[in-house]
């Protein structure tokens, strides 16, 4: 393990991992979250230092006591934010001192700076607000011209505990200032990369087989590279990171590390830069100068607003139309009457007619259009909820696909988002002129 | 402490406290956030369980198995989202039977269903796939028709602990229905009830004023009801609670407390039954035998999307265009060259042509029309970045309104979706005849 020498001469660990403790009982409720974790993450990441676990506890002193016991022994710094208000139930002062065992004192400096907010304001301050003079023996006072809550820095043996005040307006502020500074001194250069892979219209366990070869050697190399997987409805993300303190090795084992994954995962790859399916999709009919226009059914708009959510998609998106009733699909799109009564309106046939009915009708350049039996009625035993028809028509090419998706009514629609947001990516190859 | 007395007569202490793991690496990145724990509390809570504390553990099992050892010596009930997918860092099977002590075995009857579930789609399980058929020594199995990860339910002195798949989609209904129910058997009677009152159209610090004198009172009543103000664009929801194990009362005073307050709030409350914009929208289109048709420029189809999003839509709903060109305006919803370049495409003249022009070419009884500038770009001094026009058109008669909306082009885009409702909501007054 690296480390650096103090002024005194000890050797000291460098600063690794941290967790992050959000006091409120408030946020134990099914209405609040706790978002500044979220804020210190990037932080903490930035500066290598890797949060490994994160947890909300009430306003109890000796249940938060007991938490943070726990935590200490699983990191290298410790991070509280909230709790350290006036009133009785703000405890994490208490519940700090009483899991170090070491006492609270109050600091005349601080308490005179508190007293003088109050001043300057015209009020006197309330004795309640002595409590927030009171710091564990040692500690470091980080000020907070924010609000009344100062923080506090404390290290005990290798380890530093620091405690926050809740508000983000606050807690920002103070961390980034007077935190992050210091605990960049303390860890050893390291820093974090990530990178993430995107892959559409593969299940999970398809990419985890194809990517697998790819990533476990990458994680035992010289620069070892972490990957996890997320799923979420019609995209699979490979997520790899690199840490350390070589910067540039780590860029390169980070660049090349992506690179192998995504040669073998394949064309299901969409994006390696951070980009959106969407975006990737309007970046493509940019680059070509052409524009598409949506005819949804089953997804009632949702393709033509995930499409409209990328700023600039003017200039590549023409409109569309939600064809829900099939009287639509006849009067706006053109659909030929037959066609709806022998194959029906979940079908290739009419979901190709709806793919150039909304591309001739917007004098658009593609059109893609959506069907489908989305649930919770509507099934039949040879078209069950899930069957989702997609189609895209591209100059006299048109195609469609059916696809049986599994899920409810919401799974259902966004899945299909995705598998028509990717067959546009598909039918629009980049322009190999340019 | 209250118990109850099970069927070979061992009495039971009651389950009073839980506390919630959400388990993956992903969720200590700055990039994500466990929400899951949201809708286990609001549940826990209904059946009169608290919520003492949550954490992020990551895809570790040693780690993990030591927080879970952590947990149970804290909670009655121990509850844990997330990693029991089919891949190596899926840890949560094997972190809990190593803190429990107790073997994993696979379980032939959920192998094959895991199975079966892949042929119903054409498709071969893969290998892989049977980590998902491991359960730990007398876990019950929860059933999980939204996904191959089955949940697992299992008692261990007087505690249970519970392993939910993370997917939303999935943990919710397993939670709900298998879950929820057999924890309710073990609660000892005590409950909490919330109700939430929605109100669209008035801003938070408006509601506040309005609603204070009449929530105010009623935390002190006999049956205390407390009362929390949450804000989001464009809604406002009063969320009003009460705790006990006396039913009965606790309903009466929560009835009285929910009828007090929409009163004091006025017309702009638009639900206290749980009913979100666009299901009343529905409701009230429905009851009339009235269908809405969409035209949207900002919104790019998020409203048919909202719209849609209700099962049984299309009772109501007959279809939209996403007018985000110019041209579409004109050729799809008839809107005049003219108004066009007389009045700008964000104008009351243009977007009332385009409630009317939607209604009539799809032939229904409303039409709504939202035009604006949502941003980054697009604003002018006197038509700024936020300027939203919604119209709707009701047989003969169309009314507009011009409104300025705060924020990002997300945010206006949301505000925009709740106001075109909302608007939608007013035109459509219920049947006086019925």
């Amino acid at each position: 393990m690296a480390g650096s020498v103090d002024a005194v001469g000890h050797e000291r660990a460098s600063l690794r991992t941290a967790g992050i403790i959000a006091v409120g009982t408030e946020l134990l409720t099914p209405d609040r979250i706790d978002t500044n974790s979220l804020h210190l993450t990037a932080q903490l990441n930035s500066i290598g230092i890797d949060v490994v676990f994160k947890s909300v506890a009430g306003d109890d002193e000796a249940q938060l006591s007991d938490e943070i016991a726990h935590a200490l022994a699983r990191c290298d710094v410790l991070v509280t934010s909230g709790g350290l208000g006036p009133t009785s139930d703000d405890v994490t002062r208490d519940a700090v001192a009483r899991a170090l065992g070491l006492p609270l004192e109050e600091d005349p400096d601080l308490l005179a700076r508190i007293r003088e907010r109050f001043e300057r304001r015209g009020l006197a301050m309330p004795e309640i607000n002595r409590r927030q003079a009171a710091v564990v023996r040692g500690a470091r006072v980080l000020p907070n011209p924010n609000g009344t809550a100062p923080g506090q820095w404390i290290e005990t043996g290798s380890r530093v505990v620091v405690l926050l005040p809740g508000p983000p307006r606050e807690l920002e502020p103070m961390f980034d200032q007077h935190v992050k500074p210091a605990l960049a001194n303390r860890s050893g250069g390291r820093m974090v990369r990530r990178r993430v892979i995107r892959v559409a219209g593969l299940p999970e366990s398809r990419v985890e087989e194809l990517a697998h070869p790819a990533y476990a050697p990458l994680a035992s190399g010289r620069v070892p590279v972490a990957t996890t997987i997320l799923a979420s409805p019609g995209i699979i993300e490979l997520h790899l990171s690199v840490r350390g303190d070589a910067h540039d090795e780590l860029d390169r084992a980070l660049q090349a590390g992506v690179e192998a994954v995504a040669r073998a995962v394949g064309p299901a790859v969409f994006s390696i830069d951070g980009r959106t399916l969407e975006q990737v999709v309007g970046d493509r009919l940019l680059e070509r100068g052409w524009f598409v226009a949506t005819a949804e059914s089953c997804t009632g708009g949702l393709v033509a607003a995930r499409l409209t959510s990328v700023p600039g998609s003017s200039g590549w998106f023409r409109g569309g139309t939600v064809a829900y009733d099939n009287r639509v699909k006849l009067s706006a799109l053109d659909v030929a009457p037959n066609l709806l009564s022998e194959h029906g309106a979940v079908s290739e046939p009419v979901a190709e007619a709806m793919a150039d009915g909304v591309r001739r009708r917007l004098a658009a350049d593609v059109g893609v259009a959506i069907t489908g039996i989305a649930g919770p009625t509507g099934g039949s035993p040879e078209k069950p909820i899930g069957t989702v028809v997609i189609a895209v028509s591209v100059a006299e090419s048109t195609v469609a696909r059916t696809h049986r998706l599994p899920g409810d009514r919401q799974l259902v629609r966004q899945h299909s988002v995705v598998l028509a947001l990717d067959a546009v990516r598909r039918a629009v190859q980049p322009d190999p002129t340019k």
